[in-house]
């Protein structure tokens, strides 16, 4: 088991796994040989936690625990003060959405109904693990080894943390100041603004908007955020997933030809349960393409420094979404 | 010039530096033909800042401004509300401390004398750009392609940004709040702490104290803390400097032994000017080996994974210096 053990500097968390270091090499090569989330490996993972059928009986997604998880379920949630330090134990839950049954899978080439029915298995595990008391729970997709893929079966996941980081707490403390002083959400301002401004949208739907954000990080990072207000993730209706589905498979599209099939991470930001009701906060996904290498001055002072304007980024995206 | 954006939901800077996209590619050999820090090819660099010469009259060692710099002196500091959001000009310094005419040096195998000048270089350049104005100054060393370097020509930066950075900010929060609950540097606190307990700890002198911290964020993670209570590292003593070359060249080659001459980061941590008298702070060293690469739950957390407990690495460290 994992133990956390809070940054006494930064009161941030740290996970020490040892355990993570015996997580395989990436396997690059599909098939029966080699890949553990192919049809026919089942058996090297942990037992099944949800699974969607194929119209043959077969499975078309499934949820299994990591093998080599960040937390696991069950165990003691005090803190210790060992040597004047704070810790606890590695409580929590690590899954792994097996995305299809096909090794060579991808969004931005899905069928009709399977990008929505990948959505529909976050929702699901969210609402889950939500109901099992996790202060925080995370779902993303790494794609490609330069953002921490082990496996090149598509895949995402979900991971229910027993503690509220503190990056996310203080989000959560410069929005809801922001609601203090104007009375609005933060994120909804920013929707608006974008919106209305239009040098930064990629691409917009009834539901959605996907934009490359004023002070994006890196190039081409690109948020996707909803019209209608909710705090969490787990309340999203099953029409938004519909129109998600499209939007993300197009920002994708877009990013895989502009970029030749960049590597990039994709994280669902979304209330902690304590919080899910809250009017100043916006559930929302990001998109961050990792083309870039930080060094010393960016973990030195938190600030990033993003090469690429982020409306030249935007410009870039809308145009090959227009030649399509 | 470049432009520095606030991103509205973590209140963090982004420095947008369009100009750093025509940096070169790594220069794997040195000599006069492609080394643009090399002795011969002075006049590829913008004029001379500051200079060290040898005995023989040659430079021993050069701080130039950055040719793609992040920042630049001169130019406006008022903040831009343009479309809702905060912006302003990049103004600050960006320079290069070429630590050696010689392309291979290393800190690792420098002779007497050498590791102190570079230090002191450090020092110097951040007392002139304290008396410039900066409100943060960083001096920081890439080692490694993957630790972002462009230059393998042995050579650290200082940045001096004209906002202070909301992490650094935080972190004062923190150490102000411990200051605050009990009367006591946190910093300091650390110091003693790993100092008697000894598990984490690295190597020690008379002035120094090197450790990897209760929660490192990486394997091998290493600090070196003064046992003098300074906040900033402009204040620190000539007998300081040559205490911490000898630190530094003792846990540098323990890294380089350990890990076959690992990618890291070198940070000096340093109160910004306005603070340079906080009795809550200790300026300090942190070294972040990049052996791991974080991915989509590190992004969304800000939580790190580490696959090494912090007590392994210190006592692998320690063999390899008492192995020496």
């Amino acid at each position: 088991m994992s133990e956390l053990r809070l940054d006494p500097t930064t009161r941030a968390w740290v996970i020490v796994a040892p355990e993570r270091a015996e997580r395989p090499r990436p396997v690059p090569a599909g098939g029966k040989g080699g890949c553990p989330l192919c049809p026919g490996n089942e058996w090297q993972s942990p037992p099944e936690l949800f699974r969607v059928d194929a119209p043959d009986g077969r499975w078309a997604l499934r949820v299994v625990p990591n093998k080599y998880p960040l937390l696991v379920p069950g165990g003691d949630l005090a803190r210790s003060g060992r040597t004047g330090f704070a810790a606890m134990s590695g409580v929590g839950h690590h899954e792994v959405v097996v995305e299809s049954a096909d090794h060579q899978w991808d969004m931005t080439t899905a069928r009709d109904g399977e990008v929505p029915t990948v959505l529909a298995a976050w929702r699901a595990r969210h609402r889950a693990l939500q109901d099992a008391g996790a202060k925080l729970i995370v779902v993303f997709r790494n794609h490609g080894t330069a953002a921490g893929t082990s496996l090149t079966h598509p895949h995402s996941q979900v991971v229910a943390t027993p503690v509220v980081p503190a990056t996310v707490r203080h989000a959560f403390d410069v929005a809801r100041r922001h609601s203090d002083d104007t009375g609005r959400c933060l994120y909804v301002d920013i929707v608006r603004r974008e919106s209305a401004h239009g040098t930064r949208v990629v691409h917009q739907t009834e539901r959605f908007v996907a934009l490359v954000p004023f002070a994006a990080a890196v190039p081409y990072e690109t948020w996707v955020m909803p019209r209608t207000h909710r705090a969490s993730f787990a309340r999203v209706s099953d029409e938004e997933l519909d129109d998600l589905a499209g939007v993300l498979a197009k920002v994708l599209s877009a990013l895989r030809e502009a970029l030749d099939d960049p590597p990039y991470n994709l994280v669902v930001h979304s209330a902690p349960p304590e919080d899910e009701r809250a009017a100043y906060y916006l559930w929302h996904l990001r998109i961050v393409p990792r083309l870039a290498t930080p060094a010393g001055f960016e973990l030195a002072t938190g600030i990033s420094v993003n090469s690429l304007p982020p409306e030249q980024a935007a410009a870039r995206l809308r145009a090959v979404l227009d030649g399509e």
